[in-house]
């Protein structure tokens, strides 16, 4: 059967692999196996989320409240804006895939860094625009505009803040610089997912979503409850921007886009401010371990604002078997060979699954 | 900001309203709300299914396994086909989502019953293509071969078997005799949302994936957890086909577009079949009912294959006043007005449930 002809371009995501699958084919535990390759919080989520979960268990036969009234009215609190400046996604890759399915097409363009996340390529493709990539692998703002300035076709620009799978963060003034020399008509989206790691690094790398989509209508900021909020599994995140661009991406949204217990999920996340400043911090302190191991050992890692951190290899070794030999092992990190890196992304863990990666890890590389 | 064009012709869903509306809005208590517009099952779930939940909430934190295997590994034994036949999505809607946009497009057209589904026109015309409607609001197979073959450009048919919002059911045998008149390379869509219904009431509706997938390889059968298996919440479906089809729909799935603890719901559920027999079973008995209800009142229902019934009005009654006044008294019921027709369309609920409908609505219609 033939199929539209956009489908014959398209990849599909390569996923982190699963505990279970590990399980599987190399017959270890599950308890043995340590997953540091999906940037999942490895302190779980809160408890209180937990509770609340377990509680609205026996309502799994209603459908969530469609208009998303309570999760909005809190998103819009913390944030100071509106609700009628968001919109939830399954996933803020969701509301990512609304955005770039909204205003790209078969005569347009969308830019984005070198390496970045696979997902915005992938939802490029999918309405027949070509996707530009810089020439550097990190987000390069000069190269960025360069590209913007020479192609007047460019529909959007993804700025990935900080920047996954490699974890770089460019700072806030200059993507306000970058912005100035945008047309209004081009949408920028920022996808915010691992700000809660970056701002608490680095005050320089705050995005503020009501400040930038005062100063900046064209743009649109993503976040996520996958991550510091520890909720990766239920699926949901949010685009905060101008009300005429949510009425233009609530359109695409299919009715019931979360669980309803995804919805009580990030309902209660949101009140449990003190799990995701625990998740951070530790999460920082964890990464001074794999810095000072890097630097024993000699490889070189880019410097991360996010909860994962990249080792790069020199040519002598190979990110491809690195990643295969640490799972047969039982330990799940993502080889950034698909990205044309010789390069492993590792999950900042617990204090206990850090110590068996590097133990493993030392054994394999030296 | 100019958006694709598309959009512009787009209207969004407009879903059951929940009960927190309800509460909201009318002040009224939320047990004491009943809510019979959404089709979910009044039994709940399978409390083996809360269990199964409640023990994986401590690991939200984790993506689900985005292979799905153990689900596709139990739908594909419980429907005699192959791992590779099956897809997941959220809600059997977005299987259908996935399949129109993978095959329609400006150049084409979907052909549909009068009155059917509202998702199949949103999700066609996001791809630019036109909707081709029967005269007949109910499925009309004659009605339906005679425009398929004056449009030479339909790339899709879509069959709701049985149909939402109507509940009536074509017979199998005349849908495998329509099927024969449609090129191989046109797609059907069987939407089976309702088939555990149907094919409890009578055999004769009872469609097999397995047998009609072999016979006519340009079809797609839809099936879904959110109304027998009483997941409504969960958001979970599948679409079963040949794999070139399951190939095509799945360049269209984002990973992880299923939550981890639906994935868990649904392969505990489908390990309970004892309570979507017992679920189904009672649906039927209290839909006597309310065949008993409208008889003794003299108003026209439509013989139901499914959990709900339509109860339609004649002129000297408004079926917007009648929903808006339930409403009021905390019921909450659809009004197939947006549909053009003077109906409202009632969940069958529990028996206690059920008395208070025919109560309040005797109250209201004499």
């Amino acid at each position: 059967m033939q199929f539209n002809s956009v489908l014959d371009n398209l990849k599909t995501y390569e996923a982190g692999k699963p505990i279970e699958l590990v399980v599987r084919e190399y017959g270890i535990e599950a308890k043995d196996v340590i997953k540091l390759a999906s940037n999942e919080n490895p302190r779980g989520c809160s408890q209180k989320v937990i509770e609340a979960v377990r509680e609205e268990a026996t309502k799994m036969n209603l459908y969530p409240d469609d208009s998303m009234y309570e999760l909005k009215e809190a998103l819009a609190h913390k944030y100071n804006v509106s609700d009628k400046n968001i919109i939830i996604g399954s996933g803020s890759d969701q509301v990512i895939e609304f955005a770039i399915h909204a205003k790209a097409n078969a005569n347009t363009k969308v830019l984005i860094a070198g390496v970045t996340f696979a997902m915005y390529e992938i939802y490029t493709l999918q309405t027949g625009a070509k996707v530009l990539k810089t020439p550097s692998a990190q987000h390069n703002l000069k190269e960025m505009l360069e590209l913007y300035k020479a192609n007047s076709d460019i529909s959007i620009v993804v700025l990935c803040l900080p920047n996954n799978p490699l974890g770089e963060c460019v700072d806030t003034k200059d993507v306000y610089a970058f912005l100035d020399e945008i047309h209004p008509e081009t949408l920028v989206i920022i996808d915010g997912a691992y700000q809660e790691y970056a701002r608490f690094k680095d005050a320089a790398k705050k995005i503020e979503p009501s400040d930038i989509i005062a100063k900046y209508p064209n743009t649109i900021y993503t976040g996520t409850f996958s991550k510091a909020y520890g909720l990766g599994g239920m699926r949901c995140g949010y685009g905060i921007a101008q009300p005429e661009i949510i009425k233009a991406l609530l359109k695409l949204r299919a009715p019931f886009n979360i669980t309803n217990l995804t919805l009580k999920a990030a309902i209660v996340a949101l009140r449990d401010q003190d799990f995701v400043d625990a998740s951070v911090r530790e999460n920082f302190e964890q990464m001074k371990a794999y810095e000072a191991f890097a630097k024993a050992l000699g490889f070189r890692i880019i410097e991360s604002y996010t909860n994962f951190i990249v080792l790069e290899f020199d040519a002598r070794k190979n990110s491809g078997e690195i990643a295969q030999k640490l799972m047969e092992k039982g330990i799940i990190v993502r080889n950034l060979g698909s990205y044309g890196m010789n390069a492993i992304r590792v999950t900042i863990g617990t204090p206990e699954q850090n110590s068996r990666f590097f133990e493993c890890f030392k054994t394999l590389y030296m």
